[in-house]
């Protein structure tokens, strides 16, 4: 807009050096041209974007966006900070988690984001993070490119206005994730991660049968209907449950999602629940991609009770998924080697700790049941949800009926035997 | 820009109609209509803002920025939403928690925000939520207001560009929790909570000084030097510890903190912890506000093992701080009756839970020290950090050290106490 104010300036002189008669014009044209000039000003005071940055410096100077995240290495968290630059993450879903995700990545400086949402912003997205009342009617993949790239336009930023559960947009999805033009070299798929952050069972259910299919890790994460309760979780085709391996703990029970929309019904959302839940979704992916602490396989959030739980899923060789059961077979091909490297990190472990109780079979009462039948969280009378919804995750309560010897992990029996196996071993 | 541009347009009309000899001067003026024109539709997609809104409607449109606020009363979360218009909350320290904090709160459609800061928006702050690199030079107080006020038009915004550890920057805010004029027939100060979300001790202990000194109930937030941790607290003068009578789990320990800045060292910080602990902090303030859920006294976040402690503080009778010992004073006056209902609400609960184990006496080892001697947490070898700075938690291996009955919650003796009345109470 500046270059065009300035053409208009010298417009404007010309126009008054070939005035025939002055007078009256003159002023005219000087009240126009403090309005031009006052338009410069305003114009001035737009937007400027920041430039690019060819590396990450840990330089302590205020102009350095990276100062604070390479401090990282310095104090011991992360061994390689940079590398960051390297990854690819995909983002399906761009709404109160996703969106917030992905602003969380690109001011981390993430190599490359990938971006999947067909809806547009709303008025009622307001009460969540990230977008703003300006991009109303924009897609939520424009809006979002547009204020990720401002804030940081160091990330490659790929979007995608589709919906993954139509089948053109499923294709376009699966060749998205297969183009490997940003890391010609990376094994596998072109992405190192898929996060999930949609809000319904159908998307998470593509989302799931694409990375089976691609060997894909990726991240599920949920809020529920009530806004006070959300997830998150790490999946791994083969070696953990799949997405149709258990049953979410998440789901509206049978009712079709897009009814509730239709009648005049809205699930609640909080800006608070979504941040902490797209907080922790993004903090596992950095310990994920930059190996620091340990990357949680299922960590839930009750704010109602500031209660955390975690737990494992094993997958289920009963899957109805086809390229699941494949990546489970691959998985058992590799097992023995794993198990055993497992038993001497435990030994190893045994050895530096003091006696301590083990867990008792099965104490949170967790079973692998079958997809056809969702496992339902009765919902108790003070806590009485519409008809149709269910609680995402059991109160506190309903966990602590069962005395913990250890905070709230479960396991399963295979890593149970494994231990009785280390036990039999030190019995020695 | 738009009433600009349209009297600029409204100027060239006349101008071209005042004209004696219209041939040469014609086109350039139909040149410059154009221009302007053109100028019209570009300053069209510039920001707009939303309108105000006269009450929170709970109706399902797509326009209606509350819609999924007020589902939080038809979901039985919420008895009235609404009532978040009438608070007042003072955030102190508009950095990567704070400003987080004050977009959530924004987008929750609380009545009214004060800001407190007295510093400049840098390129070394992008690394977490909240500022955006056009905003770099202006004080974090502005750039805060501009956005927050673009967001939420509704929301009744106050900054205050100061620092609150100066005699006169410490009077005006003293005064400014005081003003009453927004909700004349509040009791005690002007606001309904302060929230700290400041990076030093200093900060801390002024905020702590005020709200003793106005029986002020405030929240305390902090992430550690390292980034991975955090915690929040909540302060009731009297009831809980205040700020100087247990030494905080994170201080830098005796070094000022203003030379690691200067000496070209500088903490790490990431948007997933900030993002977690202002989620955390946030949601604390609504369920303290909108009495729902459990308010939590104190919470953990150890990010690199998910892990969430939990533990409440009592005053310390010799606290340092005379306006603690007074609201000391003033709490044990009330005590007695408040006990009363501890012990019935206790009991009540007794006859409808299982007998299970009780407390261990003091399990998690917390002891209440004089703030002479701020409480060290040892670095272990392998997590050691740089001279001068201690971990803001304990990792969660050295909570684990004590065998939990139930999951990470403290109490002190005093409910130690009740709890022997109680059982006293039913042996009967």
């Amino acid at each position: 807009m500046e270059a065009e104010l300035k053409e208009m300036l010298n417009d404007l002189d010309s126009l008054k050096q070939s005035l025939p008669d002055p007078s009256n014009l003159a002023s005219s044209i000087l009240k126009l041209q403090s309005r031009v000039e006052h338009l410069t000003k305003l114009a001035k005071s737009a937007p400027v974007r920041r430039t690019k940055v060819q590396d990450m410096s840990a330089e302590v100077v205020d102009s350095n966006p990276y100062s604070r995240l390479m401090a990282l290495q310095r104090m011991g968290i992360v061994d390689n900070y940079e590398r960051i630059r390297d990854f690819s993450v995909a983002i399906v879903g761009i709404g109160g988690v996703g969106s917030v995700a992905a602003e969380m990545l690109t001011r981390c400086g993430i190599g490359r984001l990938l971006l999947y949402d067909y809806d547009k912003v709303e008025l009622a997205n307001m009460n969540r993070l990230f977008f703003r009342p300006e991009q109303v009617g924009m897609t939520k993949t424009d809006a979002a490119s547009q204020t990720l790239s401002d804030i940081n336009p160091d990330v490659v930023l790929e979007s995608f206005t589709l919906n993954i559960t139509t089948v053109q947009g499923f294709e376009t999805f699966m060749s998205s994730l297969r183009n490997k033009s940003f890391r010609p070299n990376k094994e596998g798929s072109g992405v190192d991660l898929v996060l999930s952050c949609v809000d319904n069972y159908e998307a998470r259910m593509a989302v799931n049968q694409a990375c089976n299919e691609l060997n894909q890790t990726w991240m599920e994460s949920g809020v529920s209907e009530d806004a006070v309760s959300g997830h998150i979780q790490l999946l791994i085709p083969g070696e953990t449950a799949c997405f149709a391996c258990a049953p979410p703990l998440v789901v509206a029970s049978g009712v079709d999602e897009r009814t509730l929309k239709r009648e005049g019904v809205c699930a609640a959302s909080l800006p608070t629940t979504m941040g902490v839940v797209a907080g922790l979704l993004v903090q596992n992916t950095l310990k994920l991609l930059l190996q620091f602490g340990q990357v949680s396989p299922y960590l839930g959030y009750n704010s109602l009770k500031d209660f955390f739980p975690t737990m494992e899923m094993r997958p289920n060789p009963q899957c109805s998924n086809a390229a699941c059961l494949e990546r489970q077979k691959e998985y058992l091909l590799v097992k023995p080697a794993r198990d055993a490297a497992i038993i001497a990190k435990m030994e190893a472990e045994a050895l530096s700790v003091p006696e301590g109780p083990l867990h008792a079979d099965n104490e949170w009462n967790i079973s692998v049941v079958d997809d056809s039948e969702p496992e339902r969280t009765d919902a108790t009378s003070s806590d009485a949800l519409p008809d149709g919804l269910t609680r995402e995750l059991p109160a506190a309560d309903e966990f602590q009926k069962f005395p913990a010897a250890e905070p709230a992990t479960a396991t399963f029996d295979d890593i149970e035997e494994l231990r009785k196996q280390l036990d039999a071993l030190n019995a020695d």
